[in-house]
């Protein structure tokens, strides 16, 4: 990873805002640690990563990503251990894909370089932000915008790749509601939806409000062109349990690519749950939750790790889950946090230490 | 419109920039007049707007606009005749069309009076902006952007309307090479292509960039589900001329109600020819370019207002179109660039007297 050979322009915050803060009442994404990484490109080349104290920025009204969208970012988490280490979970498989957004978005990839130096180094800053157990962890955005100034639709020449980060405790703690699509959708064949494209997020805030008012928490996307096939939820890839076996929709160009997702599937190897990768039916699930052989379907990501969905809304019905002894979300939600937590063995490699 | 009633802060610019422009060489969108609007929504409501300097302003990278895409605009022109008066055309459809716009990606809609009141008074102040003849006029960028400071996927609770604009002389002006998308789309039914949101361009860039590495300008999208019907293209909608009659597609919830697009169907009327505004299929565009029944191709927008498609691309076939004396798109581009420039009546009562 080399990444100590990268020069970096650090500006530490002169007093930490850290006692300011109510660990125990955050709002998830509303505080910020007091440091940020910010690395222009300029003229064609990714200039020295600068890391300096949280705060507003001057922008261009015309700057191209308040008018194109022309955005892409990732979300991730560092854990601390009971030994005050600090984890990152799989980290490269975030590099990895912001990059592949970035491509799909006409963004010039971020070397790995300077990534992994900078991020280092922002949270050997701001290690006292990263807090101990419970679901706690300091949730980490990178993102890069188009910072070119100018009203014409092409892509930029500027752009801004930036990290903040967010102390964070469970999120999305309680069972959720969902409702399978039937008229709005998430994303085109041939689309960006495989990209954390920012656009991809604010197009689903309206239908969720729908959905809200309904009394339902969130959207299970299903194929854009027939509505048949179940495919994620807004922020969340998705599980379902027939039997004992697990199904979820194979990734493609509409769909992200979840390291949460994918590691699940490897869990789930170790512990011989067959895992089905396959395109998964709204029929062949509405029949299984009337015959009584969907026991659970379960929602994957960073932000929450693992979410139950305790019901879900379909032609106007709707089928409530049963409340199983054992559920595989909780099995599994558990393994993925003892490893991320390094409460037990990392068997897989997944887990890279920072501090 | 009761504009007069509303309350403006302005704060006019010391001094005027405009001595400093080239106005014989502008790149399109990358010089801006004096002032700029901007007016913020704030605790359920939209504050009085303002008309400042334009420049740089300050937003937290938390802003959701930066991360979630959550954000709309709209594209007009400011024209000025012979005689110096100062015209709109049709700016009540963009009025309406942001509104519809912001309503699909969960932004409050902003009201009609501060609207107008505010456009009125930002092109009194920078009417030197908007120059006489030749295709010239001022390009009007209003635009929305989610402004609340937070990384949760969710609708924001603060925006910012602004009114920026440019000056601008005739944009694409030679005629283009299109190729008609088989692997990319841009937009899924269901899904957000008929708003003017952010994200819908972004999205084009890269596909857009493949293009150009092929020698075309643009991409003819089809529908993101078989590819065999023609949409649009980036930001025009498209009309083909089969011997004398005009073919459009009709809007859908994937495509941009163009208000270049209707005024030519209704001049298109006036002139009995007939506009046939039905699904086009790939398969009878590529026939008729075969047969030579295939006359024209244009797009019709309002930063070009009509541009000749010379040729495209299909199946890796390359097919030109014929040089035809009189074609439709001058005859009626001159025909609506007449009217938008008060040198005809406007029987339609589509232009807007503002100074
Ligand atoms: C659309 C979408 N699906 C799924 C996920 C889950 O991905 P991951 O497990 O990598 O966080 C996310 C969150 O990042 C997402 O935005
Ligand atoms: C996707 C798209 N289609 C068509 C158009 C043309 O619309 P109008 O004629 O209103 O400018 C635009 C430009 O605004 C656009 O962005």
């Amino acid at each position: 990873m080399n990444s100590t050979d990268i020069r970096l322009d650090i500006t530490k915050i002169p007093k930490s805002r850290i006692d300011a803060v109510d660990f125990e009442n955050l709002q998830f994404g509303k505080q910020h640690a007091d440091h940020m990484m910010y690395c222009d490109f300029i003229d064609g080349e990714w200039q020295t990563p600068k890391i300096v104290p949280y705060g507003p920025m001057q922008f261009e009204p015309s700057a191209k990503v308040f008018h194109y969208g022309q955005a892409v970012f990732e979300g991730m988490k560092a854990f601390k251990d009971e030994e005050d280490k600090v984890w990152l979970f799989r980290p490269e498989q975030n590099f990895q894909r912001i990059n592949k957004s970035s491509k799909r978005m006409a963004i010039p990839e971020f070397p790995e370089s300077h990534f992994f130096a900078s991020l280092e180094a922002l949270l050997k800053l701001d290690k006292d932000w990263v807090r101990k157990g419970g679901g706690n962890s300091l949730y980490i955005r990178p993102f890069v915008i188009a910072t070119e100034s100018g009203v014409s639709a092409s892509e930029s020449d500027r752009y801004r790749f930036m990290i903040i980060t967010c102390p964070a405790q469970a999120y999305y703690s309680k069972p959720i509601k969902v409702i399978f699509a039937q008229d709005y959708s998430r994303a085109a064949d041939g689309g960006v939806g495989f990209a954390k494209a920012a656009g991809n997020y604010g197009a689903q805030f309206y239908p969720t409000k729908l959905a809200k008012e309904k009394g339902l928490d969130q959207i299970i996307w299903t194929d854009a062109s027939s509505h048949e096939y179940l495919e994620e939820a807004g922020t969340m890839n998705i599980f379902f349990r027939v039997g004992d076996k697990l199904f979820t929709a194979p990734t493609n160009d509409r769909i992200l690519d979840g390291v949460t997702r994918k590691s699940i599937i490897q869990l789930a190897k170790d512990k011989n749950v067959e895992v089905v990768v396959d395109k998964v039916s709204v029929k062949q699930i509405v029949e299984a939750a009337k015959s009584g052989e969907l026991k659970e379907i379960f929602g994957t990501g960073t932000a929450a790790a693992i979410v139950r969905v305790e019901g879900f809304e379909h032609d106007d019905v709707y089928y409530d889950l049963p409340d199983i002894e054992e559920p595989y979300g909780t099995f599994f939600k558990k393994n993925l946090q003892d490893i991320q937590y390094n409460r037990v063995e990392d068997t897989h490699g997944w887990t890279r230490q920072v501090i």
